[in-house]
């Protein structure tokens, strides 16, 4: 017998945008009930094309996106974009800017638009994210758009829900070309280079090619191309659209997709558990005054840190 | 009765170099024996200056670090310096070439010169870091400077371990600077922008002034000061020092450095219990088929990851 599926769930999955609105709050929140719509309409989802987008602040990535749903639409395809906004405590909505530049599709029901900054109840941005994209490929988007800032790990544990991921620079991106350089940042599926109309767009892209055929690639049967574009006016948006498609066949072709899917999946039920257990003992630590007498000695410098985590591994009670 | 110390212990805090080196290795490996170490030296740690250096590669992070131990070798005082390679796991040895621009120091007793790539057996390089950094405290080195590439969360969870936070940028830095503005990146307390006789310098030194002007800064009592410097030939080393003392200074004064301290060991002693936890579950994962099951399911779409992750939690065997 198939238990009858909540109201939300099913107006979710018939694509109601305010149901879709609705459940991602909840799982933002952390909410039992958002995770239990997740959990009803997760045999719907592995049908959307998933997409990465990351790289530099100010490197266009919000035009970028907005071009990439224009396109989409002109076709009739549905999207969904997840923008995750940057994990830092001391700051807020300095990126709203950002923001404004997709309000071209505020009005059209065929793009939805969520924006994202809480890490949620459980502390994980990451797994709330992967939730939140789970309920708009759930919700029968045929592209799904995970946008994040920056080249953290971070960063990388949110862009791996994606199956592809596309890196953006600009003519100035000499950190993040250092960076690809060193290997400290993975070479991704797809590179675009925006505000490709400025005078050292071309040295960028030398740089970009030169970076690549030092190899690092973790495909070696996928050369990552370089796609020059000027999201403002929509260049090289037609170029960058047919990279994607031609990744996400590659991806099939190889068995790739199913394979990256899976591994991701397994780290993500691994975080998803390993953070609550770390909730879990966060709030025996504010609870337990002898468990918070533990920390005291660390800072006395009378308990190390390690004996202190034993400490309070062995004395916590597990439910 | 204080039970006896053990010899590596001993050797480690009367200043032998090779006990230093192999307690290192022991923490590395996450040897119990490591441990053991770190909890008999642990009462003689917090008097070294613990310095974090911070910044995108090839900003000549490893040659100011050296520049600054010739510093201190001619006053006499003993450092150590704690180099996290990336954590990537894609390539190996990429930045080797860093390491030999501190070659200059290798026959030098006074300065202890130590790379770490490895997670650990737990997975944690920020606590196989912080244990690292704890030993040569515990060794009585003066000066501990621990040096991470990229801007990342995961960097910034190694370099709070510092008490003094120092970001090393240079004239091409465009990401790190619209990273900085954007908030993306926290305002350190000191700002080092190397290769000052570049052409360039002066425009990326009023950047950075410009940034600091918005005022995302942590600490509302200290303006990071910019300082500029030419580590290949010690230019603005003086200087420098000059800023990190004045900062070490300043926190003590406020009271801040025991705050800070207090709140990273708190952090520290959750993330070691939160990753032991994690190496558990990812153990049983592994022996228990039924278990493995539930990842299956969830690759299947028929369990969701958080479903799987309740699954996991509730069917795991705890000690």
């Amino acid at each position: 017998m198939i238990p009858a599926m909540s109201d939300l769930s099913q107006r979710l999955m018939d694509g109601d945008r305010r149901a879709l609105a609705r459940a991602i709050t909840l799982v933002e929140r952390a909410d039992p009930a958002g995770w239990e719509v997740v959990r009803e309409t997760y045999p719907n989802t592995g049908k959307a094309q998933l997409v990465g987008v990351t790289g530099p602040p100010g490197a266009g990535k919000s035009t970028l996106l907005g071009a990439l749903a224009t396109h989409w639409r002109a076709q009739d395809d549905t999207v969904g974009i997840l923008s995750i906004d940057p994990s830092s405590p001391f700051t807020h909505g300095a990126l709203l800017g950002d923001r404004i530049r997709l309000t071209d599709h505020f009005l059209d029901r065929g793009v939805f638009i969520r924006s994202m900054a809480n890490r949620g109840a459980l502390g994980g941005l990451s797994e709330a994210a992967l939730q939140a994209a789970l309920l708009m490929d759930a919700a029968g988007r045929d592209h799904v758009l995970i946008e994040t800032v920056g080249v953290g790990q971070a960063e990388v544990d949110i862009i791996n829900h994606a199956d592809t991921i596309v890196l953006v620079l600009i003519p100035g991106s000499g950190d993040s070309i250092q960076a690809l350089k060193a290997g400290v940042m993975e070479i991704p599926d797809i590179i675009v280079v925006n505000k490709a109309d400025h005078p050292m767009a071309q040295t960028m892209i030398r740089e970009v090619k030169s970076v690549l055929s030092l190899g690092h690639s973790r495909d070696l049967d996928w050369m990552p191309p370089i796609v020059p574009t000027k999201a403002v006016d929509g260049t090289g948006i037609p170029e960058l659209v047919q990279q994607l498609d031609k990744h996400a066949a590659h991806l099939r072709d190889t068995g790739q997709l199913e394979e990256r899917r899976l591994r991701n999946l397994r780290k993500e039920v691994l975080a998803i558990a390993t953070l609550r257990l770390r909730a879990e003992l966060e709030r025996q630590l504010e609870d337990d005054p002898q468990l918070a007498g533990l920390l005291e000695q660390v800072g006395a410098r009378t308990l190390d840190p390690a004996s202190a985590a034993t400490e309070l591994l062995a004395q916590r009670t597990t439910a």
